[in-house]
């Protein structure tokens, strides 16, 4: 698909919290100017790669004036890029440093020609739902974010298995007791959620998967719900939970609290440099191609 | 939800192929004519009951002059029913003979006030899609049908393990070997898709479930898709493969056999009686609410 | 099958760590003294129930003098009991307050027609293996301890994946990248190793479970290892886990650290009610004489 | 380990009615024979190669004269051999045409080095367990074979649920609902039984693994029990069931008709090139090392 629409302004989004070497921003940046772009380096990523030679931006500027991010990482820095640049709707594409990942679709010895081409308009562009994540105590919100994966309700520090009731709409679900929950959407269906004997989702499907997590129930089994769902968990009694949100920690649960998802207002735009396939994708990633 | 269609014929229909006694057909029929309903006896019904005391109909005249249909058996007469009414757009009920089921709501011993508070208005409807699927050979179709559990390639009389191609809207998805591949509706996900560890899909998702069963590569785990995708699935090799729909056996294919399924232009409606809960019917069934 | 081993002096065991009613206590030790029985009451026990009508006596003394330990509780207050008397050789049997358990093996109403068929002689004899766990740093054994169930190295307080090395007498195993691993014995197959995808062991099969839990490479799948394995599990970077046995937690785990986890050198021999099945066990706790 | 055996005779095996080229049997013979060995042809893989240059011997001759069996072909042709020479105690190793197999330790291009230190006594050992199939009607044997992967129930040609009774030494285990069970060995293990959820057995665990097919009642788990088991199986009603060994198919099974397995008298031995590990083919052919 030939898309229109035309980047002029790039800004290049490194690893989240790493030291990262600026080789390669480098090299790309120098190309997106030569091609007659404007670069803007994202200001964490300036400083732990201590570059200086593209001007430097912050998240506001840059959902102000960039017309595509570029992530140079894995699919942690997608994640970390798409919650930050979800409600200003910038683009996004990704640049393994490695091989590929499942959201970073460009590998890093054709990052020069897959820009190239994006920047051609030889390219796709797919939405990607995120989660809104609410965590309220005694009806009052004390908690908010979005998340691109998933949002995970887990047992705590002492180990204990958990206990919770699950709502949708209004509506009582399970009283689920386990290891804890996953709520994911399709992106989050080939990380954490798969390892917990998640479905996987395409990622067109409006809906989220309920994964449970070392069910004490054997018949607990994951079950995809509508994407205008809002999913409302409960901690039954005073136990020792834990949130977590893409794989960061919010921090622990109380009894009485309330943890709230559904979906977020904004979606996140994946561009997919020219001949990215879904299935391809997978059957990489989870090795479809190997006999045994 | 109080409903304002009012349903003045009904039909009932039984068991398919399977002796039945006549005399919960007798009781209801009886009822609804005292609540002033025109009673229809679907024929086969009629005459595997022996009963003769409400005028018969066949699928014609039912699907032209019925305004609801009463199933008086399990899950497997739900399906046969629904696949013959779809077209017609008759909704359905179901009483089942024992305890519930998945799609029979109303458990015998409450069948006269449930169908009572149904005709006072009482009741909800859902909508559940349905599969089409079409088996072509040499470009042309040769058997075609709608399924509304699902649709089941699976090794044959030899037992070997059978590999095919699977493509989404002409994309390559992937080379499967596995005793089979079951194409599920949010309907089927919990027959037999889930003993194959499918996903359980929420009736309202609008996604179909891909579920290998016994796969060789064990990263081949169920996807759900889309359900406006067109899914075609060929035998790569000449092997001993058969093809099921919602239980039943279609009969074997061949190499060069292509088995298409999509999404049915038509749904089946389902009338729900008061107090239905989806996940009330799966805490039950799935013995949810028994810890160990 | 009858033993005859008759058993004299009867130590009766409560909840661990739990207030709980002396009125079974009082009714059996009635019993077993009418039937000319020395009874013995655990001294955290009388303590916990505030009983003094029979004289206690701590774990040595139980393990001089018993010959048959009676347990009064759950699952968890049969493992703490084992756990104990393994190095005395008292054997034990369970009376579950409400229902069965995987352990306690008689129903709290038929305890005194059970207990008293047990005196008779009518009553099979069963030993079941238990784990030898051993922490070691720079060489030396900084915590050892028996578990019946399993032992677990478990992600910590942050919730990250953790990764880990696993030998087996020396050999190399696998680089597990994944929320954690269960080694269960035949005992706790029923237990935590179950949920997380573990087989079902038969207490006679000796050997051991190796069950991931949420592994990251799919093909990750539980295996069953001769029972005379010593399993060495050294965690490969700085991360954040934990160790647990018998769902008691036993601490962090730090770079370097080597959990050493082999047969014990004891066993415990659980007393069996005349009429016990193994297999029957199973059916009821896990349902399997449910239809859908 | 060094075996002090030496290997006079050796016996080569082909793939089992399939059509192979002869020239690595002749590169093999010849080198055989340039290490002073007598070399022997199985007749049928004589036929099948279209090979004169060497005797050729039937299963008779080999069992009695040959001190090793080398299998030229995959895991099928191992089994095939395998089940074949367990009563005469010949010893076996497997070339693998392509890449390495579960039990086909050598790949092609080390087949002469590999086979050579093999002569030089640098080779380990290893007694794998064999099934007893036992099919009786009416109290008589009406088929009985050995295999060493595993017994298979199975639907048959209409491709219905089936159900049977499974009894352990006379005890009663469970009312099974489902698409077959799989009676596997820990050879086995890694076979089909796998690909339908079932453990991993260390082949050094005196164990069997009952591994239910598509299961209709979800919590029923696969159960490893004691070699020692005999494990009976009973259609419980008139059905389409079928049953395989090794992945052949034996028949059609009929109502009252028993499958009785147990452990066979007769063990297998396997004979492992030096550098062997159980861990290290398990890591290569799921592919552990891969991270996703």
């Amino acid at each position: 698909m030939i898309s229109m629409r035309s980047f002029k302004t790039l800004a290049l989004f490194g690893r989240y919290n790493t030291r990262q070497s600026g080789e390669a921003f480098v090299t790309l940046g120098n190309y997106l100017k030569s091609r007659g772009c404007e670069v803007l380096l994202e200001e964490h990523t300036a400083i732990s790669c201590g570059l200086t030679v593209f001007p430097t931006a912050d998240l506001a500027a840059i959902g102000a004036r960039a017309d595509l991010a570029v992530v140079l990482g894995g699919d942690g820095s997608m994640l970390h890029a798409a919650r930050n640049l979800a409600t200003s709707g910038v683009p996004l594409v990704g640049v393994n440093q490695g091989r590929l990942g499942f959201m970073t679709d460009i590998a890093a010895d054709r990052m020069l020609e897959m820009l190239g081409r994006i920047l051609d308009g030889d390219y796709s562009r797919e939405d990607r739902t995120l989660l809104s994540l609410n965590v309220r105590r005694d009806g009052a919100t004390v908690f908010s974010t979005l998340a691109l994966n998933d949002v995970v309700v887990n047992k705590g520090a002492v180990g204990r298995m958990i206990e919770f009731l699950v709502h949708i709409n209004g509506e009582f679900v399970y009283d689920l007791r386990s290891d804890g929950l996953i709520v994911s959407t399709p992106t989050g269906s080939t990380a954490y959620a798969l390892s917990s004997n998640g479905p996987i989702l395409q990622p067109g499907v409006p809906g989220f998967a309920l994964v449970p997590i070392c069910p004490h129930t054997l018949s607990n089994r994951p079950i995809t719900v509508s994407d205008d769902s809002v999913i409302e968990i409960t901690l039954k009694r005073a136990l020792d939970a834990r949130l977590h949100y893409d794989g960061q920690l919010q921090g622990d649960l109380n009894e009485g609290t309330q943890v709230v998802i559904s979906r977020a207002p904004h979606t996140i735009r994946f561009v997919h440099p020219p001949g990215y396939s879904y299935f391809a994708m997978l059957r990489e990633k989870l090795h479809w191609s190997e006999a045994l």
